[in-house]
């Protein structure tokens, strides 16, 4: 089986007040998620915030708290810089850290093109024999990936799977078949955004990239289980429940819900790194109305 | 006079093939902007590569050059960064190298609330007393100012003008009038986008924030002079003769062609920092061409 295949959990990066992570309390955010039997935890992703850290930080965090987790369950870590030599430099580094696979978004401040997306991958894959996932976010990396471009680089080697935002216009059997037709045999498709689980997985998707898996891993899973088994029934009974999440993801971004959740569940005591604000006070109990009616599952 | 005020002239941070700075040569780049009169300089903005480059750079970067310059010209320093933290520190260390003034982008990975972006630069303004210009440049920050956030935040102290992207539109005079309305007296309003020089000192205009400028001052700087004094004859035929490298700069991204007119014109031997790719060969002759037409002016 692939590494990118079935859930991919996404935890948040917990960090104190003045922005510092703490490894010892991310270390506390894994433990629930390798007891739930996540089949893979996603390490330093936009959910981690990688963005807002150095690259010292970030090496840090994987020195600290790999060797928690390695052998416990496979680790894909993510290596998104805006420079090509960061990128190298991280990806080098997670696989001597003991990382089993990459995620590389193509992060950009000066819009980039294709050519120089292309070569930013090669740079990285001709230096790491881990698999690496492309990170196809363009609502955080403002670049978009084409058919053609994913083409090219799933020719590289190394390359395995590609990380899907949800697909504008609702049909997820098309763009899979679209995309199975342009990409190699065995490469992974996967999606990210978190109402999505349900209809990609069933439309055949091969992994889910979860940012609520990364906090409140059991009914997820049991989602997750239940829609790639193609037990509709079940994964859309599950996925009802978590409507008031998905309104709360959708209204204020999960990523400003999820610090607060695991705050809630007594995981982390964290937050965002400024400027994102933490989620409104006056929402608190919306978020708690939301987790309690997942306790069932 | 403000310090917005005029053409302020943004260099390239002139890097070697590594993607390490050299501040020697950003002197040299220097040197000829100050020689030609422009009103200010501004350093480490999106020509000059700010968001590829660690806080410790920027901060060697400042402690290296601005010693040269102070003094001679008003220089106006890129703090923009992801995290709040870092902009702070970026605003005080400016501040304390000489800097006159700043420039603040709000850099996003996380699609930012106005709310975050308001807080943001509340706690820059809060650190430095140093005039503070808005950085507006939905291309790379993806953030778009609206015009409420602009009066909440020209209201802070401080903060004393905006860069404005070119109205889609091509409206200068109806959108610097409804700036105006919703600003406070004397607050300055400036452009940039090279080829939106003319429309925009033409339709009042306080300011221009230049690439070009920041390489090719000297027929630049006429241009920005006829138009801020009315002479529309002579500035829209100094502008004509610039068409081509609007051109170049329209097609490959201005940062790509000005660092090989740096090269061509012997100030540095420079390319930006990976993934972006230097102008492509082939262009080269193209690029000499549109420059050598400049320099009847």
């Amino acid at each position: 089986m692939s590494l990118f295949h079935g859930l991919s959990a996404f935890p948040i990066t917990p960090a104190d007040a003045s922005g510092q992570v703490d490894a010892v309390a991310l270390c506390r955010v894994l433990d629930p998620l390798i007891e739930a039997g996540v089949d893979s935890i996603g390490l330093l992703g936009s959910t981690g915030s990688y963005a807002y850290l150095s690259l010292t930080e970030r090496q840090r965090i994987l020195d600290l708290v790999l060797h928690h987790v390695v052998g416990r369950v496979p680790v894909i870590v993510g290596i998104g810089a805006l420079r090509t030599d960061a990128s190298v430099a991280l990806a080098e580094h997670a696989r001597d850290a003991g990382a089993d696979g990459l995620l590389l978004a193509p992060v950009s401040y000066t819009p980039l093109t294709e050519e120089e997306v292309f070569q930013h991958f090669a740079a990285v894959a001709a230096v790491s024999d881990l698999p690496l996932c492309i990170y196809n976010n363009p609502s955080t990396t403002h670049f978009t990936f084409s058919l053609p471009l994913l083409a090219r680089l799933a020719a590289l080697p190394g390359i395995q799977a590609v990380k899907m935002p949800l697909p504008a216009d609702g049909d997820y059997a098309g763009e899979i078949a679209r995309l199975r037709a342009a990409l190699p045999d065995g490469f992974a498709i996967g999606y990210s955004g978190d109402w999505g689980a349900l209809p990609s997985l069933l439309a055949g998707g091969d992994a889910f990239f979860s940012v609520v898996g990364g906090t409140v891993p059991q009914p997820f899973l049991r989602l997750v289980r239940a829609a790639m088994s193609g037990d509709a029934a079940t994964a859309t009974r599950i996925d009802a429940d978590f409507a008031p999440l998905w309104d709360l993801f959708r209204a204020f971004g999960s990523i400003r819900v999820v610090h607060a959740a695991a705050r809630l569940l007594g995981r982390a005591d964290s937050d965002p790194q400024r400027p994102i604000l933490p989620l409104p006070e006056a929402e608190l109990p919306r978020l708690a109305e939301a987790l309690a009616r997942l306790s069932d599952h």
